[in-house]
């Protein structure tokens, strides 16, 4: 298909898709003509996957190269590929260089990963992240949702070792690699509105209870 | 204290104070000579907020000011805190203006806020953050997660009464309108890097299972 038929179909304007192609997001086009190409279905589902890591994984650019780089490099192994992705991926807490975090908070989050008996390379960028926002909550003085981080480390679990499962079901490499990328950054963005959605309704049934 | 003491304490560099300062983040300090103010302990207080808000929560500036607007607005309930500190938050999905999403998608959504019994208006930005997400899930075609989306939404809905108990016994609205951006914004990132952590240890144990 040409560039209008592309855009048409991922439904990202031709002038954003020119400047993925220039930042090497997506791959380029075979040429017909030195000044057409043509594209295929892979560039269309490339493209959705440049849009969710860039609009709701709230990516950078350079972060968006560095994740599809590591699920190009087709290591041969579901591991690197998971760790290759899940490093890439800035995690939330950080966005813009939080503060460093203390060396007590690191400790808090190494035994909250004991007592969960989990498996947890010490390079893992979410181990920092989580005690950026250990140190954070202390900071401000706010430690209620801390007291109950085992909870969330349960829940966080039992919902990681389903998502584990559908990945080692999946066939083909850049496929697995997808599914990584989805149930990472699309993953937190729909727990975070099925939070919000579940935060307001218990409220509202705590404070005015439905017969 | 003066200007070099809430750098100190908050650890927020003093030219990037005075950004707050005229943005309006941050209430002005007490004028003791018409070029010299000094802050108390509240300012430390607002200023450690703010960092969260802006670096774990990845808010804009004006969005950071609507929420604390919110929380200073003292509405006299709970229910109203809730919905103005909430709502004011951009959810990661319309980070940088998320793709509009289909009725379709909003039909799913509503039917999984009946399935769960959840009380929500119909206003609640976090059914639109959700139908994006449901939407792109769809358009990459990695449905995986969304197959386990009624899980996602009792393991939400079981976190969020928590928080709900938690947030009512806490004294003092402003007091409460903080613990709600906290276990908002910080709980995300939080929940997020637990999920990694997870994830990691789950596939660990999944590929190279210890004895």
């Amino acid at each position: 298909m040409r560039m209008a038929e592309l855009s048409a179909r991922s439904g990202v304007p031709a002038p954003t898709i020119r400047f993925y192609l220039r930042e090497g997001l997506v791959e380029p086009g075979r040429l017909t003509s030195p000044n057409q190409a043509v594209y295929s279905e892979s560039h269309v589902r490339r493209l959705r996957l440049v849009r969710a890591l860039l609009e709701i994984g709230g990516l950078s650019v350079e972060a968006a190269r560095a994740v599809i780089a590591a699920m190009e490099s087709k290591s041969g192994n579901d591991f690197a590929v998971l760790g290759q992705v899940q490093y890439g991926l800035r995690s939330p807490a950080r966005r813009s260089g939080a503060s460093e975090s203390t060396g007590d908070a690191l400790a808090e989050v190494d035994a909250l990963i004991a007592r969960q008996g989990w498996r947890v390379r010490e390079r893992n960028p979410a181990r920092q992240s989580l005690a950026e926002v250990v140190t954070t909550l202390r900071a401000i003085g706010r430690t209620e949702i801390l007291d109950a981080v085992d909870d969330y480390a349960r829940a966080a679990d039992e919902l990681a070792r389903r998502e584990v499962d559908e990945l080692l079901g999946i066939d083909g490499e850049e496929a697995r690699a997808e599914a990584v990328i989805a149930a990472s950054v699309l993953g937190d963005a729909m727990f975070s509105a099925l939070r919000r959605l579940a935060q307001e309704s218990a409220l509202a049934s705590r404070i005015a209870p439905s017969n």
